[in-house]
């Protein structure tokens, strides 16, 4: 029993709630043999969800009752005060109390940095979270943080999310020694503003990695470099604008393969490279973002993520816990910055 | 003849040179009976390029011949210190000295803001000219700016981009008033940084334009606002992650569709499908971006336009010429901020 490891899942957030949330922990837990889950919400919601689950998977799963949601609309600071009877806050707690090594959550981002801060406590040399995630690439995948914890970042913070980047790549894909690029609006030394200036020279110095200097906005998607470090502020715009992109993209193709017979007809004979492109321009196909630099693992699953989509992002919960990503990070921030 | 109107043109610019941008030049001429061209660069590399040339639009088309040419590797400072004898100089100088309208160039875009600056001056009003262009949304176009010109902003400087951007839309577009959004990282009042909370203010209360407040990096290409005001440093690197994901999925698609017999005859019964597709992603096809807020229009043309494209750039002078912009512009600035 004590390789066992435990994941508490916020199973109230997200578009589609529990009615998504619940299939995909359930799909978990047969895909991973030694997982517990712990789905924290409303029982009477949950429960229902849950009937016909054979015995073994049965005993695999607790739900932890919570009467409140934490919605879309609601203000990080007023979730922080008032929200400790909710779903979001409890299975953070979970977190915090050790009955649990992961937390999952689909809800509201805002409220899910800020109480993931205050409950759980960054590590030690850590100022600031920063969120991760991955982005397709011409070659594999890119690392990019931060995608919108901090929209105002010192040199310092950057040079935290550099190795935190490095250690999460080599971690979860076990790349040995991974590149990593700052985000910039140019290659040469010269460009960018003071703080992108000083952070490269911070990183250089100080990282002890693999570092590559610049890298600009198509780099993201070029493979330049296995991970991308800059602000909260430009990678969110950076990674929403391409995902706008990509839906009119896809929209566009959609509605050209819908003008008339002849093009209805193609559309059927090229299915399946259709399918591919659209899993390649899905965001959600990519789920899951972790919020690095915590005292635990958090991952922020996208909204609109189906039973399938929650699925990856509970996998990526399942990949951090089995790499202790927490420990190796607190470990690499001990070893080059103190 | 007053209605004559004269571009300047630095043919030495871009990946290809005057054997891209001469035949561009002359195309211009036949569509435009009404545009005189003065093709700044090397005369001898010039002239064979204009052989069989009628005797009208020989009328039309002078040389002025540069003897050096500034280079992509070239650093600004150093062309504006050494640069007089360069075709993009001389260009420039031609606008200021009022024997042509507009300049167009496909060089080095750093230079060419350097210079133009210098050589042009900003607008009374205008502490810093701004990089405008479109990108495609789902109902049409939107102007995006600034894309590089100033990596830090100030919120009088994102004040006076924004009304830049209205001007240009309603001259070139003729669009009434103009939706004007802020990017930012969420739409609530209480997201972002000082920055752009403090220019969501000053917009509101001192445009005096049709804003809608903040919208997100997907809104560029959904059609949310007909203008959208960035910083130079988020606004290159949202554009340049675009484009890099486009040039992904435009390759992606490519190797796709020839994996087998049968995928090769879909794409040939898809091509014009595909093409379309392409041309959506390609930023070369909406090219010429405008340097607005000098006194002087400035055209700046992708580097790796072809002759179809660079005639792109060449129209979009023809559009600010006819529209006067930099006069609009003035008229604004003087009527909103003075």
């Amino acid at each position: 029993m004590s390789d066992r490891y435990t994941i508490a899942v916020d199973v109230m957030g997200g578009d589609f709630g529990p009615r998504v949330t619940v299939p995909a922990c359930v799909d978990a837990l047969k895909r991973h043999p030694r997982l517990i889950m712990k789905l924290v919400g409303d029982r009477d919601t949950i429960s229902p969800l849950l009937h016909k689950l054979d015995a073994e998977l049965s005993s695999r799963l607790q739900i932890i009752h919570a009467d409140l949601t934490v919605t879309m609309s609601d203000k990080p600071s007023q979730v922080l005060r008032n929200g400790q009877e909710t779903s979001m806050y409890k299975a953070l707690q979970l977190v915090s109390e050790q009955q649990a090594s992961a937390c999952v959550s689909a809800g509201n981002t805002g409220a899910l940095m800020v109480l993931g801060r205050f409950i759980l406590r960054t590590l030690p040399g850590i100022d600031r979270p920063a969120i991760i995630s991955s982005v397709p690439t011409e070659t594999g995948h890119c690392y990019v943080l931060d995608l919108g914890a901090n929209v105002d970042c010192s040199a310092e913070h950057l040079l935290q999310f550099a190795i935190m980047g490095s250690v999460m790549t080599t971690a979860v894909d076990g790349v040995g020694s991974p590149t990593v690029g700052l985000l910039n609006i140019g290659q040469e030394e010269i460009k960018g503003n003071e703080q992108v200036k000083l952070a490269s020279r911070l990183i250089a110095e100080r990282g002890g990695l693999n570092y590559i200097g610049f890298v600009e906005g198509n780099d993201l998607y070029a493979g330049t470099a296995d991970v991308v470090v800059c602000d909260g502020f430009v990678g969110n715009i950076a990674l929403k604008s391409s995902e706008g992109l990509a839906r009119m993209i896809s929209q566009k193709l959609q509605s050209s393969f819908r003008q008339g017979l002849y093009r209805r007809l193609l559309a059927l004979l090229a299915k399946p490279i259709l399918g591919e492109l659209k899993a390649l321009m899905d965001p959600s196909r990519r789920n899951g973002a972790s919020l690095l630099g915590l005292q635990g693992i958090v991952i922020k699953s996208h909204g609109a993520a189906n039973r399938t989509c929650f699925g990856f992002a509970l996998d990526q919960a399942v990949a951090e816990i089995e790499q202790d990503v927490p420990r190796r990070i607190s470990s690499e921030i001990e070893h080059k910055l103190t």
